[in-house]
C-alpha cells in the first residue's frame, strides 16, 4: 500500500480530491497545466513512505513533468503564456555547484511536486522544450536523463574512446546509453535479462553483461577490457553493487554516484588504491538542463518510453516501478 | 614481531646482513648512497604482514629516502654523481594521470625500497633536493607530503576562504596543514591529544577538536562552520571515520580518501544525497613532486620530525610508528 | 572636458540636479542608499566619450557602490532593510560562466550606475558586505578586486610556488599583488615609480621592475625566472603590452587579458608557439563576489585606498584617474 | 626554389644521397624503417627558409611518419623489432602539460625529421599503430591530427550539442570535423571552394560558408547560431583571420590558435570584452595520441589523403602543400 494521503486506496478519486488551489503566480513565479509526469524510483520511495524520508502530508508527489504555461507573474520577463515547458527537480538551482539551499528545493520532496493538473512553479524552475519532444517525452527528462547527462557529459571526464559502464536497464542507464554515444564512448551494459540486453545492443551498447549468468560481473569487464577495467561507472545500484563498480574501474578512474537502490555498506580501501573519484551525483541545475536540451534537439534523441498510464491510474504507474521490470521511463499522462 | 625477514628480531644484524648487492646502474638508473629514510603506516603494515600484500621476500622495505647519487648509467642526461636527490614512491609515474603501470612501480612494496646503505633506482624515479632541506628533512617527503600536497593542492578544488577538515597530527595531516595555509585556507584538525592540539594551533591551524571529548566530532565541524560543513576533508581514517567525514563536507564538496588506519565498510548514500567527491589518493607523481619542491623551498617549508632513530634502530623507527602518538614525521639516519 | 552630462562643468550642481528619480522597487528589486563609490579607467573612459560607447544620455555613471538597503521589493527573500550591499557589475550574472546576457547588464554602462544618493537595483545584484570592510573599502571591489580574483584565484590555475606577473600599480593589479599571496604565489611588479615600487615590495612583492630604466622588461622577467618566464601575467596594459607579456610567460603559461589601456595590435604567433592561454576576463560573477568576500573578511584584507573624493568632487576623482598615478583605489564618498 | 640542402633542385638525387648514416639505438632509442610520411604547411615552410626558423642544415626535414622498428637499444622495454610504429611530433614531452624542453624536441626543427627511409628516434618518441590503419594512414596523424584532437577534445570544452567553426579543409580542419562529430558536436566549414563545401557535408558538416561569397563570414556564422556565435573556433589562419574569429565566437567561448598561414597583427580587444579564451596550440603529448590512437581505432576513423607521392618525387609534395589546394593530407611514400 502507498503511504501517500493522494495517492491511496482510493486511487482516482482521493488523487483527483486532493488537487491543490493553485494561487495566482506571485513574482517570479508561474503556473503550469500539466500535460504528463514521469517517475522515478525516487518517487516510488517516497510515496511508499514518506515518513522515512521526513516529509509532511499532504504534498503532492513527484519532480517530472511537462505542460503548458497558464499565468505568469510579475518580474517574469522571459516567459509566457501558452509556452512549453518542463519542470526542474530543483526549483532553485540555477548554475554553478549545488548548495545547500539548492537540495532543499527538491520538487516531490521539500516543495510540492508535480502529479497534478495545474501547479506553481518558479520561473527559473521550469525550462522551456524543443518542438521536437512530445509532453511525454519531456516530462521523462527533469531527473532521470539529467542525472545521465550530469554523470556522463558534465562529470564524467569523457572522449571518444572512453568506455562507460552501465548497471542494468532503468531510465537513468538508458538516458546515459544514448548520451555516451554522443560523446562517442562506448558502453558495456548489464542487465538480469537477455531481452533487455538484445534491446540495448539495438540502441548501440557495446557489450552487454546477463549478471544472472555472470553473478561476478565485474570480472567480466574486466575482461572485456583487456584487463584495466571502464573510465567511468553510472553506479545506480549503490551500496550492494559499488564495490563490484570500483573493481571494474580503471586506475584513476571515474564512478558517478547515483543510485540507492540497494542499502548497505562498502569498504572503500579500493577508491584509494585505485586512484578512483567516487562522484556523487544528485540531479543537476538548470544550466544543465538547457545545455542538455539543445544536445537532444540537435541529435533528435527520443526518450525510451517503457509503459504510460492515465493520471487516474497513477497508482499503477507506482507498482509498476516497484516492479522494476521496466526498459526507459514509466510516463503518467495528466 | 615485525614479519619481514631483514627487519627481524635480529635487529641491527638482520637489516645489515641483509644489504641486497646494488649492481651497475643500467640504462635510465642511478645508484643512491641513501643519508635518511622516514617511515609510514603503510610501511609498518607491509614490514607488520608483508604476506597479507602479496609481497615475495626478501625484500628491502620502505618508499621514501633521500641521499646523494654514486653512479649514474647510460643515457640519464641530467643528473650527475653528487646530486642531492629523493626517492620518488612510483618510480613509473611522470605526470600526468596515475595508471596501472604506475601503480606496479611503488617502492617498498612492488619494488625493493630504500632502507638500505646504497640502493639502485630509476633516473626518473628521484627528484633533486633543494639545498635548503636537509637530507632527514627530504626523506620525509615523497609519501607523506606528497599526498598531502596532491589532496590540497592538485586536487583540493580550494580557493583562499575555503576551510579544511584534517584527522590527526600525523605525517600527511601536518604537512595537509602547511599546504593549506600556503593556498589561504584555514584548517580544522582533529586530535585526542590536547597537548597535539596546542601544537597545531602553533602552526597556525584555525580550530581545534578533541575528539575523546567530542566523539561526534562531525557535529563540532558543522557548529564551527555554520552548518554549512568544511570545503575539503584529507580523510586518513578510512572506513571507520569516513561516514563522519562525509557528513562534516559542504554539499558539492570533496573528501580526499587517503588513510586505511581503519577498516571497516560505510554507506555511500550521503556521498549521493550531498553531491560530494571522494577522491582516492594514492601518493602522486613525480611532476607533482617537482612542483611541491618549488614550494616547500621558495615558502622555506620546514617538515616537522617528531623522532629521529639509527638506522641499526630502524626496528624501533616502526614500534614508534605502531603506537601512533607521533606528530608529523619519523626519521630513520642511514 | 568631461562629455556625460551629469558630470559636466558645472560640477557639483549638474550631479546634483541629476539625480534621478528612484521609484519603488519592483519585484526582485532593491533600493539602496549610497555611501560610496569607487571608480575604474573604464568609468573614466565611458564619462569622456559616453558615445564612443555607444551610451545613450543621461545615464548615471559607475558600477562601484556601496551601501544600505533602504526599500526592498516583492519576493525577495534574503535582503532586508538595513543590510549593507555592495552593487554586482553585472546586474544579471548569478554563477557559471558569463552569457550574452549577463555582459548586457553592466552597471554604469548598458544600464544606469551607482554615482547617486539613491539607486535601484537587482536584488541578486547585491552581495552583503562583511562588518570587517568600511563602505569606501567595499566600494572598491565589484569591478577592480573581482576582475583581480577571477584572474588570479577562479581563471589563474596558480599552486603554492607560482609566479605572477603584475603591470603597474593601478587597482585590479594591487588587488591581484594581496590574492596572489595569499595563494602561495609569488609577485613581480612593474612600474615607473621607484616611490611605488618600493609599497609594493613592502607590500609583499618579491620582485620589482622600473620599466622606465628597463624598457624591455620581458627580458628582466626571463631573467629573474631562470629563463623559464611566469605562470601568469595579469594583462591590464592591452595591446601595447601583450607583445612583451606573452614573450614574459613561461610554455603553457597564461595571460590574463583584462586591460585596455593601450590600443593597438598584436602579433598572436609566439601565444600558439608557446601553447600559451590568453584569457580575456570581464571582472565576475555574483558567486564568485561572495566567494571572494569570504577570503577577505577571513584574511582581514584591506583594500588599498589612494585618494579619496567627496560626492560632489565627483569630477575631481576622474580627473585623477586620468592622470594615471594612483596607487591602488580612487573612492567618492557620497 | 626549396631551400633545404637535401631537397633541392636534383630532386631524388640529393634526397638519395643525404641518407642520414643511422648508428646503433643507444639507451632507449629505436630505429624506425620508415614507410610513410605526410607534410604539414609548417614543413614546407621550414622547407624553404630553414634559415628564418634558425635551423642549420643538414638537417633530415619532416615530423611525421610511420614504420616498422627494425632495432631496439637497450632498457626500452615496451617496443620490439617489428612493430609498426609512429613519430612523435615531440621526441620528448610524454604527459601532462607543455614544457620548454618538450618544445626543444620537435623532429624536423629542433631535431633531424623522418623523410628518410631510416630514421633513429626515442623509445618514448613513438607510438604503436593500430592495424585498422595503413602506414600512409598512420603517417598523417602525428602533428596535424594530433593538434585537431588537442583543440576539440582535450581543450575544446566542447559538450554534444556545442558548435565548431572550422577555417578551409586542409589536414587539421578535417581531422577536426571528424573529431567533433565524434564529440557529438556539429560543424560550421568555410572554404573558397564549393566543390570542397560539397564534400564537406558529405562528411556531416551541419553548414558551410564560401568566404568568396561572403568575405565577411563571421557574420555568417552569427547568423547561423542565432547571434549567439559558436563555442570554439579552431584557427588555422592565424593574425590574418583570428579578429573575425573571435567575432564569430560566443561569450565565454573559446579559439584555437593553431595557424601562422598569414601573417599581421590583431587588437585583443574584443577577446577581452567577450570573455573568450585563446588557446594557443602547438601539438601535443605522446599521451594524447595514444588516446587519439584509441578513438580512431574503436571509431574506424580514416584520414583523408588527398594526393600521395613517391619517395624520390617528395619535392612534389611540398609543391603541392604551397598551392594550398588540398583537402585533407599529402603523403610521401617511402
Amino acid at each position: 500500500m502507498l503511504g501517500w494521503q493522494m495517492i491511496s486506496d482510493d486511487g482516482i478519486d482521493g488523487l483527483e480530491q486532493y488537487q491543490p488551489r493553485v494561487p495566482e503566480p506571485g513574482p517570479g513565479e508561474v503556473v503550469v497545466d500539466m500535460k504528463a509526469n514521469s517517475i522515478n524510483y525516487r518517487d516510488y520511495m517516497i510515496v511508499s513512505d514518506p515518513r522515512a524520508r521526513g516529509i509532511e502530508l499532504p504534498r503532492t508527489p513527484n519532480s517530472d513533468g511537462a505542460g503548458v504555461i497558464s499565468a505568469v507573474g510579475a518580474g517574469v520577463g522571459d516567459l509566457q503564456v501558452g509556452d512549453r515547458v518542463a519542470s526542474c527537480f530543483f526549483q532553485r538551482w540555477d548554475d554553478g555547484p549545488c548548495s545547500t539551499d539548492a537540495m532543499a528545493s527538491a520538487l516531490g520532496g521539500a516543495l510540492d511536486g508535480v502529479l497534478s493538473r495545474r501547479v506553481l512553479l518558479a520561473a527559473n524552475g521550469v525550462v522551456k522544450i524543443p518542438d521536437s519532444l512530445s509532453f511525454a517525452e519531456a516530462s521523462t527528462l527533469p531527473c532521470a536523463a539529467l542525472t545521465a547527462w550530469r554523470a556522463i557529459v558534465v562529470e564524467g571526464g569523457l572522449k571518444p574512446g572512453s568506455t562507460v559502464l552501465l548497471l542494468g536497464t532503468g531510465g537513468v542507464s538508458i538516458f546515459a546509453l544514448q548520451f555516451a554515444q554522443l560523446m562517442g564512448a562506448r558502453v558495456i551494459i548489464t542487465s538480469s535479462s537477455s531481452e533487455k540486453l538484445v534491446r540495448a545492443r539495438e540502441m548501440g551498447a557495446w557489450k552487454t553483461i546477463n549478471y544472472r549468468d555472470k553473478p561476478d560481473w565485474e570480472k567480466e569487464v574486466l575482461k572485456l577490457t583487456d584487463g584495466v577495467g571502464v573510465d567511468l561507472v553510472v553506479e545506480v545500484g549503490g551500496a550492494g553493487t559499488i564495490a563490484r563498480s570500483v573493481q571494474a574501474t580503471r586506475v584513476a578512474g571515474r564512478v558517478a554516484l547515483i543510485g540507492i537502490l540497494t542499502g548497505g555498506q562498502f569498504d572503500p580501501t579500493a577508491v584509494m588504491r585505485r586512484s578512483i573519484t567516487v562522484q556523487g551525483i544528485y540531479v543537476g541545475s538548470r544550466r544543465m538542463f538547457q545545455d542538455m536540451l539543445v544536445a537532444i534537439d540537435q541529435h533528435q534523441i527520443k526518450p525510451v518510453i517503457d509503459q504510460t498510464f492515465a493520471f487516474n491510474d497513477a497508482q499503477s504507474a507506482y507498482w509498476a516501478m516497484a516492479q522494476a521490470g521496466h526498459f526507459g521511463k514509466i510516463v503518467i499522462t495528466v
